[in-house]
């Protein structure tokens, strides 16, 4: 029998770990009432009400996780006991939170219980906890931080405090993931995206909408450029579609409903319009507009392309959670028999894609399928083991580590979902395959087979980097804004050391700008000390000092952000490493 | 004294022949119930209520043209005479279109005045005709179609019947005309556009918003490239702004105002949002995000962009009107000392651009400067001194063809706008370049002087395509689906002549495609004859065919679309020739 995530002993360290931090917050705050005490991703928190009385400050943190250290020390088991509702209620008699909780149980039906922590300490909980306090390392957690937050999370209740901690099963776990927090701090792509201007935000313009600057476009244009190439070599056509479209189109699709509140509507004098929540929908219009035959197949379009999500603004940020969504979107059009060649083709993007930004390095697949409840799903057993099936062959036959995970799949086809780790071990869920039995059948798309008999195409949805703005985010923390000489804004700068040099250095400028390298010459009126300073500042891959020497043998004295000094060479050798260099992005 | 559009001689050609035609009409047809005639810019036209009586048809036109002819032979003479309100009505009795026509012009307090056309016609006219119709050329005018109008504009009153007639100063200027329309029609970019496979529409996606098929998506990339490399060599950066932003946007920049219900309104849960009707005020929000100094300056930015007006369906058509329109935006920011250059390096691009798209015949350029009345302009006399005398010397400068026109600046500052002929000799506004006094103020933009001040800048707006969609659609018809090699989807077709030469065919197809040539192969099976006939009317510039002595010898046999057989070649020698065709744009 399979483990489920709350059965995980993580989980349950966690969990009674929640307990624990609510007995010692009562040991210094006898007047806190408690609320909820959930696990979280990296640990665990507690909302207590704290009256009008004393809160606990930051500084009260180390007095409580001591007293939660020695209660570990004292080795408490956890017992249960099932009681009922009138028993809860007068357990909870004088805390509001838990009684409502226990009113809801009865009301749903649901098993009541209590958990106790030692003889005197118990708790209102559904369980899942270690066996007694001792079995948790006690420097394997840390408490975190405090924060508001409301209860049941309307702005209508009280605002409760909440106590974070971060919980491990090991010290190592523990300080790992602290200094990879520490770490990421540094590489907020929010602070380096504007320290290196790649992108800024107006509140003239909106929540969750960044504009690019020079550098950003640059950056994304490359991304972009890079994508296409991949996919050009392999017989992608681009396409171009409006942002928006009328409901009608979605209501074909199926996104109207799937979508619903998400949906941006656009009103105009005659006509309502939808701003467009996939791609899909469109670029089945445009096949429709041809009658292609098996000769024709597959046919392949690819378009970077804008989506839009009304997400609610607290929970936007940067670039990594944005209401404007340009996917590198394309789907494909096939034969059931082509299916598997051409998702192994898209597999070869992704890994050629992923090598470049060095995130191989502990990628995992999950192959999303069906679960036993087949009728969940859209398409009949054949079609969906063909297309399982090409899935896994694809991601055997191309070497992937990949995992079975069922019930993941969409109810319109089965996936493979690429999670990659960035430089700081995070991991990212970023390029995905999906096979669509849906949407050829609710757009009616057929394709005329050699027996001259309409027949319905399978559709593939791919995104190589998912949406080019949060990949942009995940590059800027990747790299912390030191990008590969390719995606550089400037990937060399000029420096003459004094005015009697600028005229030689703007020559080299011009020869290498010329040559497409995005080369820069400072000739500003500062020391070189400085020159170099700001250049550093900026993440440049090179900078070419310009004095005497250089002007009278025709060269560069060439040095790189982290390799050093290079040396001195002829502008040719110069001009010929960057572009070997760029053309291999390296 | 100048001249008004009004008091041009063809202006009253034009009117006059608007009275013959409804004299001609009550001739045949004397229940009719004349409503307007006015002037249009190829000729005139009447509406006219004929009741549930007999309506002329297509048919009729001749014989009403033939009673024209016979008036203007009769040279009756025009003749004015003004009257009261009361004498008016009493002449219109039975009228009720003119009878409501006369109260407006009581109520507004207007001269109501009557034209005789002999002695015993008259209408209720404000006059601008000939002496007599015996001025008029009884060739020069022609009766072009019937349609439908309803009464004032209004779907709310009665369908009227509008009789169009063509009409010029000589017969020559009419059959031009004529053969022009003749020749658009042909040229149809909507009929070429689905032939060619460059667009399509959907009506799930809506009206005005056409998707872009791979050979649409092909041309706009070469002209978006094209045109990026124009402005990359002096010096603009490329940036993406978001399709939408809150009103707070538009309300600063004037444009919410401005374009009023224009406007598409975007509603979300928690924000409301416009669909950008204009992408400067995105721009500013960049520059702003920056403190820039006078050694940054100009900075220049670039985005091909999409703006949204919500146009009246019935206005939309093809690419040519469209509620999604992609600008090839771009603003600069510079001092007033560097307009002049800067204007300068515009119309060099716009020169270069037009030149290669052989557009440069016949072209005119208005440069609009304001008018006596000063108040309606914002900014200073200095600066408008410097901005249109900038304008002028860059005219000047650049040999172009200009007429200064009064009054035509906007209210933000002069401008210069580009008017050039295609292939039939239709005149399409396209390029402009407009100095801008009112965006920097409202958006309080500036720069630090030489001094440590604070100054504000000029912005430059400046389109060179001006929308890409328009200028698509204008270039299907100027080169009726003939593109020149850089342009064209497919640039070249190899032919195989048998199944013996299909292996050697995909290898040269392979040779070319790898090379970046947009190449094709055509193994289908049918005869030579039937795959140059398929070419043909893909108008593919180039096709090369393939049989055993091209096997033999390494070749392929070229032939062009107009210039016929080039002849056996060497595959390096074809993809060294259409390398270099390609990189002239010829």
């Amino acid at each position: 029998m399979s483990q489920t995530p709350e059965e995980s002993s993580l989980y349950k360290i966690r969990h009674s770990l929640a307990h624990i931090l609510l007995m010692a917050v009562k040991h210094h705050f006898p007047h806190a009432i408690p609320t909820i005490g959930p696990v979280t991703d990296t640990g665990f928190y507690y909302d207590l009400d704290f009256k009008d009385e004393l809160k606990p400050s930051l500084d009260d943190l180390p007095k409580i996780e001591e007293t939660m250290r020695e209660i570990i020390k004292r080795n408490l088991s956890f017992r249960s006991e099932e009681v009922t509702a009138d028993q809860a209620r007068a357990l909870f008699e004088f805390n509001p939170y838990k009684k409502e909780i226990i009113n809801d149980l009865e009301k749903e039906g649901k098993e009541i219980t209590i958990y106790y922590t030692g003889d005197d300490f118990f708790d209102l909980c559904v369980g899942n906890h270690t066996e007694s306090t001792g079995e948790i390392q006690a420097d394997s957690f840390k408490l975190d931080k405090i924060a508001g937050a409301y209860w049941r999370g309307s702005e209508k209740n009280t605002m409760l405090t909440r106590i974070y901690g971060l919980a491990f099963e090991t010290r190592e776990e523990l300080n790992t993931y602290i200094e990879q927090q520490e770490e990421a701090k540094k590489r907020d792509h929010r602070i380096i995206g504007a320290q290196l201007k790649i992108f800024t935000t107006s509140p003239l313009v909106g929540p969750g909408l960044p504009l690019l600057q020079p550098n950003g476009m640059t950056i994304r244009k490359e991304i972009e450029d890079y994508l296409w190439s991949l996919h050009k070599k392999k017989g992608y056509s681009r396409v171009w579609t409006p942002h928006i479209a009328k409901e009608a189109l979605y209501v074909t699709s199926g996104h109207a409903e799937k979508f619903g509140d998400e949906l941006f509507r656009v009103q105009g004098k005659e006509d309502a319009f939808i701003l467009k929540p996939m791609n899909c929908p469109h670029h089945m219009q445009i096949f429709s507009d041809n009658q292609f035959s098996y000769k024709d197949m597959p046919v392949r379009y690819f378009e970077p392309a804008t989506v839009y999500r009304d997400e609610k603004s607290g929970q936007l940020g940067g670039l990594l959670r944005v209401r404007a969504i340009t996917q590198d979107d394309g789907h494909l059009f096939c034969t059931k028999d082509q299916i598997q060649e051409e998702v192994s083709t898209i597999v070869g993007i992704i890994k050629e894609f992923y090598s470049t930004f060095n995130m191989m390095d502990g990628y995992w697949v999950s192959l999303s399928v069906r679960d036993d409840n087949k009728s969940k799903y859209l398409g009949s057993d054949e079609v969906w083991g063909i297309a399982e099936g090409a899935l896994e062959d694809a991601a055997k036959a191309n070497g992937l580590n990949y995992k079975r995970v069922e019930g993941e799949a969409t109810f319109y086809g089965p996936k493979l979902d690429f999670m990659f780790k960035d430089a700081i071990g995070r991991q990212w869920q970023l390029a995905t395959i999906q096979c669509d039995f849906n949407l050829p059948e609710r757009f009616d798309l057929n394709y005329i087979t050699n027996e001259g008999k309409k027949e319905r195409p399978v559709v593939i949805h791919r995104a190589i980097s998912g949406s080019i703005e949060r990949f942009m985010g995940v590059m800027i923390e990747h790299f912390a804004g030191a990008f590969p000489l390719w995606l550089s804004p400037t990937q060399i700068t000029i420096l003459p050391i004094t005015d009697k040099h600028h005229e030689y250095a703007h020559k080299v400028n011009s020869i290498l700008f010329d040559a497409d390298i995005r080369s820069e010459c400072d000739d500003a009126k500062e020391g070189l000390g400085k020159k170099i300073s700001n250049v550093r500042k900026m993440k440049t891959p090179y900078w070419a000092v310009i004095g005497d020497n250089e002007i009278a043998n025709g060269t560069v004295t060439l040095e790189h952000r982290t390799e050093g000094k290079v040396g001195e060479m002829k502008v040719e050798e110069l001009l010929e490493r960057l572009r070997e260099e760029i053309k291999n992005k390296k």
